[in-house]
């Protein structure tokens, strides 16, 4: 058989180091800003993997990592993989029940904790599930008080290793990466990532129909590293050459704009939440964010108002973009196409607000109800599918879960989405989320998007709850803004949605609450919602016989 | 073992036509100029695919182009490889020897013939060595008189198959296309690049450390489609879904500037001896190339005052680029880091007219004479050995060379480099010219390039031919312009190289010849100029004791 070397990640570690010896790594700890050098990365780097050598860590295990975004964690990015053993990122925001479920399945044999997550991980060992875990490092220069043992500092545990380390070349069948899902139902579903795999995904973020990542770049990922390798920034940054900074544990707006601005940030990345945060900084203290190109946000669709401000207000591009832990995760980018650029504003962010266009390399279909796929005409609606060189075709050691989620190499998303004539998908809702009334769909995305797009609304959420005649119908939750007046609100809610969507959509009730319930990754929970939903009311609700849809009628 | 699906050319073209259906292809033919969009170029390549597989082309089989650059060999880009065969684009600037050995060699079944093309290839045909192929298609609309037969024209061939084609999903594994060096001694010798290799190779250009290909380039190779792929930029253009423009038979420079200006192309790409023709032809021509953002030089060195016209009165940047054939080819690419963008003009000549920097994602050691790696200095020079995702690691059938020109997954590239602090590589020789008086190296490309800077010198070889006391010498063999003044010439070339090199660098003697002897790539054949140069001429030769390396005195 013809062929070439395998594909791993070790290569960008050596051209980042050698290329761009003096770019540099930045990193805000608890002891405040530090940073170092990619060259002096790669010593890191070496020692790390000398230091796990040494504790007995051999090719094919797992080191988990149980820490927030900082240049020790991305130690262990290219450390862990490149001595062939296999990177697994634990979420801490996890319920207890979940991590022991996850380090068990996983068999972590060496654990990399942070100082201010010792106590979560202690409070949530168990001797039986964390049975193969024969070492804890504590990210930092000490370690706090604790019952886990045997117990490290990580500066001790590198200090003694030598910076040269003897790799070894790798298969890229090697696995190299694992994360977990956190799904709202049912135990967690791990994702292994080979060499490969993490190599592919590196490679399609580069480019254009990645996230455009140039060697002048300096990026910043509020993303968390638990979350799918920070969507993989890390590896891409490193790819590129570019500069990385690092925002810490716990980083507020405040620190955000800091960096921004002493660092020059030129690309960041992370949730909707982070982003609204920083523009409320932004709107009453004096920072510069002048550097700043370009905001990717994933993991939840972006408001078109932040796409507006930062474009209007602060000449910063949203980049809006979809993926999942199965796909390490990058699938769409929302980046404009050739002559979009002098579309008209509005035009523009009602691209910019879609998830965007399939990467190069991947392929995709969106199935409909009826098994066949659905035209691209921005309307029609189904379930997307993907597959390619960085989408899984399994979960560890999840027969059942494989049955339902994969069909042949095509992964089954659960995101429902239109597609446009220009190729753009839109998520319109979670397959599980989508709202069957009368026989038609009901978005509950678009409808959470209207209703939060109302001056008096901090968060809003649509759940399908049970109904006699029409199988479920819609119900919005509702966080008002301080200070908002309730009853006009509610009905302002009801003409606003009723404007702009089918009849048959308009939620049969508004209901106030404090605070919209969140999974651990900080998606809205709505099972808790549905379970919460006093089922009478619904029969006494107001559904009226006009709000189904013309196709029961 | 877990994984994702395998990395197939297959996706590039699926994405181009769903996401870029409108986008063209565009091709100069002996007919004139021919368009048609990516939605249509599918509909082609599935034909295509339909009527091979109705011409009895199996998974494996391997499918010959003998063709220039124009949308017919374009679709065989994606069909032939994408239907499971493997695509051999043959050199047909090769004697015919050589054509007849890599014919056999390759065993292609079906070989695509352009119309110009059709006496050579029938002058190079043996009944025996072209057994293997059971049809020639014309790439045209007619078939000329011709012995070739079977033969049919391409449009009869695929005029009645349909545009839809069942595409196997192939392993990455599978072959894909083939090339063969052309060396200057020996047999030339077959490279297989697997679906996995064009992949990568893919990959690879798209990102800024690559060729930096985006939706809105129009991109025209001039490099032959049958040199590597045409560096692999149909494969690229496709994937980042781009214009392509195809300039035809032997363009013109006023064809080359013609369709710049009428297709407004951004990125073009071909040997410096095209760019000198287009140069010399827009001195003396109006013609508008303002939409040219750059021009990728590769093959051979580009010459700093190419470089340097083109950036001052062109606005037109040149981006050096270094490849080889066994690495499908993309190497090195010279573009400008962070910062550089700032230096003044001159020293951004100097980082351009270097070979560059190693593309990402590949490895490479440059080694001395001792075995050891040369330090980064820009002074030592060594061989350059490269290895990564798109380098192969054998020739086909080759054992005795693959002894040669490998060691374990390292390609030993036969090109003796230098590389400076900033890690921009610099050829300067290949191994095999390298010319080694008195124990000390000296390069012929140094001496070469400061022989072509003389205004009086139209083409310039130095090689080294044999001498009695210091193994080697260098000898010049100078074309020069019409109305030169030979005589005076002579002495201030020798003056010029006094100047500016170790004393022992000078040549012994500066020949006037009519032409450079050249490759079928259109490289300087410095063999010949060897074996023709009398040996006798040596000894009487001027060569000064002064002139030997300090080390040997």
């Amino acid at each position: 058989m013809p062929g070439a070397t395998d594909q791993t990640l070790r290569p960008f570690l050596w051209r980042a180091s050698k290329l761009f010896p003096d770019r540099e790594v930045v990193s805000r700890t608890h002891d405040g800003v530090e940073r170092y050098t990619y060259s002096e990365y790669e010593d890191r780097v070496g020692q790390l993997a000398n230091a796990l050598d040494a504790a007995g860590v051999e090719r094919g295990d797992r080191v988990g990592t149980f820490c927030w975004n900082h240049h020790r964690h991305f130690e262990t990015y290219f450390g862990v993989p490149s001595m062939g053993a296999q990177l697994h990122t634990i979420n801490p925001l996890l319920p207890d029940h979940h991590i022991q479920y996850i380090v068990e399945n996983a068999a972590d044999t060496v654990l990399f904790v942070d100082p201010s997550l010792v106590e979560k991980l202690a409070g949530a060992y168990d001797e039986e599930v964390f049975a193969s875990v024969e070492r804890y490092v504590v990210v930092g220069e000490e370690v706090p008080e604790t019952s886990l043992s045997p117990v490290t500092d990580y500066e001790s545990f590198v200090a003694e290793a030598d910076a040269a380390y003897d790799w070894p070349d790798l298969s890229e069948e090697q696995p190299a990466g694992m994360c977990y899902t956190s799904g709202t139902t049912g135990k967690p579903k791990g994702v292994e990532y080979t060499q490969q795999m993490l190599w592919s995904h590196t490679m399609a973020t580069l480019p254009e129909s990645g996230l455009d990542i140039r060697s002048s770049d300096v990026v910043m990922p509020v993303v968390p590293m638990f979350h799918v390798n920070a969507w993989g920034l890390p590896f891409s940054t490193t790819a590129a050459g570019a500069k990385h900074v690092y925002p810490g544990p716990s980083p507020s707006p405040e620190d955000l704009a800091s960096l921004i601005e002493e660092e020059g940030v030129t690309l960041t990345a992370g949730v909707p939440t982070v982003w609204l945060g920083l523009l409320d900084y932004l709107d009453e203290n004096d920072a510069d964010i002048s550097s700043l190109d370009r905001i990717v946000i994933g993991g939840a669709a972006a408001p078109r108002s932040v796409i507006r401000r930062f474009d209007e207000e602060y000449d910063v591009d949203v980049v809006h973009a979809w993926g999942m832990t199965e796909m390490a995760p990058i699938g769409t980018v929302a980046h404009l196409k050739p002559g979009m650029e002098s579309w008209d504003r509005e035009e523009r962010y009602e691209k910019r607000a879609k998830q965007g266009l399939l990467a190069s390399g991947l392929e995709m279909r969106v199935v409909g109800d009826d098994g066949e796929e659905v035209e691209w005409n921005g309307e029609d609606f189904g379930e997307l599918w993907v597959r390619g060189p960085w989408v899984t075709t399994e979960y560890y050691e999840r027969p059942e879960a494989n049955e339902e989620d994969f069909e042949g190499n095509w992964l089954k998303t659960g995101d429902v989405v239109t597609v446009d004539e220009e190729g753009y998908v839109q998520i319109v809702d979670r397959a599980k989320d989508v709202i069957k009334s009368g026989g038609e769909w009901i978005s509950s995305v678009e409808l959470e998007n209207s209703l939060m797009a109302h001056d008096d609304v901090a968060e809003a959420t649509v759940v399908g709850v049970p109904h006699e005649r029409w199988q479920e119908r819609p119900v919005a939750f509702v966080v008002p803004k301080d200070g908002a007046d309730r009853e006009a609100l509610q009905s302002e809610l009801t003409e606003m949605v009723r404007a702009e969507f089918p009849k048959w959509w308009v939620p049969d009730e508004v209901m106030f609450i404090e605070e919209v319930p969140k999974t651990a990754t900080g998606k809205f929970d709505k099972k808790v919602l549905r379970e919460e939903y006093d089922d009478e009311s619904i029969v006494a609700g107001k559904s009226p016989d006009d709000a189904a849809p013309a196709s029961n009628d």
